[in-house]
């Protein structure tokens, strides 16, 4: 079987595009794949040069100019029409590679995605997915996480659709439990989406547990948690500042006595791991499910290792067929 | 000056009416308030002599039915019109009372305290109100918390107007920043709902801060919170959830090791302060903020403490007049 190329967007998120760079080295080195790399091919060689990154194995295609994070997403199908983000786009529908990664806007990956490498047959939106850390060791995935602030019900149950393929072939979950994000347990609780979801998703062959309040979703009580891309973003920034003050305060904590300084010497390696276990970032970046092909959207402060696992989780999507199978439900329904 | 008078639903929450008693004992041993009990008189009396709960300086006063949690909402004005929480609502319209708390069911409580004791003039709706910590020892209000699923734009001006008042009042911040919860700190970010809202708390007296991303929330970024009750709901028990999952991974950790169990030891102390300081049902109650008089709703799982924290919260809010500082406020506007 031929290796998995994987188109890379130099110059999206904080740290592009140096992070960006040493993740493809460290892609091409650990993960058996080709990266292309979309961007100022000669400025990137340069700083390739005095970091030392060797460019072996690293394919670049230039461009002029990038999409600024806080420019209009439609920008990129005008003004930035031929920015890193969109050429590496064109470059997946042309099948000059299997997968694309970036870290640059969201509101653009998202327009970009969708104008220039189109949907799956019958997908009526994308969603941002990302997979959520919960107590001992799981995950969740919480869809969406901000593509479509608004929502009609039945956008719910495809989400549910593409987590529950996502969660079965990727995290190796069986028969994912779908819950839908709600102010209570009652199948009366919410507003007219919530209610009209519920519903729907009730009659669909998914694995619906049932209405899932916010209070589970890091206890576990679901494996794909369905939701409006509104709530979606206000969960998922809510789980990373919440990460991020727990942190905080356990620091406070750990350098407040002597006694709890020489805890926290003892501690230093699992403190390490703890963080890490909390932090989403770490897990790769979300795919924008219901595209046709594997596009992924790293966080925007991705550092190399971020860039790397991106770009495993866009193999991993691609070996196992991910698009095919919700292409296949979706026609089945 | 005579002391204040604080109703209490002896049957609310799922640990009363055992834990409703002694919280009103406290509460009188300690905060030098009047009791008085609304619940069953005879059995109340029973389990106060079996569990040595003096009922000095308490007063009860006998109601035959109970709520149950799970009943409508509107049941309080029907079938369930003599039960205690509705009772100790009568009391405080009577002028029995100066404020009531109940940790029973937050819908039945929204309802009876709109309908038995009305709003404050001008405001359209009650909101659910909480004080969430945050980093560094700091907290934010949350409105609304679930009371109104659905929200125009000018119910969360009002909410931010209550919000300023007890945080002035009551926490001590001068001139509160009120923010808006929204998806992105640009102010066409969100849905119609946000757009609004933005437009008219900007042209509101409060002191706007702008829309806040929930990421920003636990590390302090305002101190008032406005959004509509379904969002606000996400935003309370997504705080719980997290601080649960945390609580329980960062036991996991201390307990994986030999070196961590000995810093599991030195930090034994330190870690009690630390859970409780993350736990928000200690700080009290939710005021139902935009009632006529104060009505706290303590949390469902309230013990001793969290029963007495809601009647110092109570106490303070007559103290401090906040009613009377939102009736001027909205009456200026």
């Amino acid at each position: 079987m031929s290796k998995i190329r994987v188109i890379m967007d130099a110059h999206g998120g904080d740290k592009a595009p140096l992070e960006a760079l040493r993740g493809a080295r460290q892609a091409v080195d650990e993960l058996d794949v080709v990266v292309t790399l979309c961007g100022n091919e000669p400025s990137l060689r340069e700083l390739c040069a005095k970091e030392s990154i060797s460019t072996d194995g690293i394919v670049f295609v230039h461009t002029e100019s990038i999409i600024p994070v806080e420019a209009q997403p439609t920008a990129i199908m005008k003004e930035y029409k031929d920015c890193s983000m969109a050429v590496g786009l064109r470059l997946l529908t042309e099948d000059k590679g299997d997968a694309f990664v970036t870290a640059g806007s969201t509101g653009a990956a998202v327009v970009g995605a969708t104008m220039i490498v189109g949907r799956i047959k019958g997908i009526k939106r994308p969603a941002i997915a990302t997979v959520i850390p919960t107590t001992g060791g799981g995950c969740y995935m919480l869809m969406d996480g901000g593509a479509n602030a608004e929502c009609r019900p039945e956008m719910l149950v495809q989400f549910g659709v593409m987590g529950s393929a996502y969660m079965q072939r990727l995290i190796g979950v069986d028969n994912p439990r779908v819950g839908l994000v709600n102010i209570g347990a009652e199948e009366t609780k919410g507003n007219e989406l919530q209610v009209q979801a519920y519903r729907q998703l009730a009659e669909s062959p998914l694995n619906f547990a049932g209405n899932i309040e916010a209070r589970g979703l890091p206890l576990g009580e679901c494996d794909v948690a369905v939701t409006d891309g509104f709530t979606g973003n206000i969960i998922l920034k809510l789980t990373e500042g919440m990460g991020k003050m727990l942190m905080a305060e356990l620091k406070g904590m750990l350098l407040a006595g002597t006694r709890t300084k020489i805890a926290a010497g003892l501690l230093k390696g699992a403190l390490g791991d703890f963080r890490r276990q909390l932090d989403y970032t770490e897990y790769g970046g979300a795919p924008l499910m219901g595209i046709a092909r594997p596009v992924i959207k790293a966080h925007g402060s991705s550092n190399a290792k971020a860039f790397k696992n991106a770009v495993r989780q866009a193999k991993i999507m691609c070996e196992e067929r991910i698009i095919e199978q919700i292409r296949l439900t979706v026609s089945q329904m």
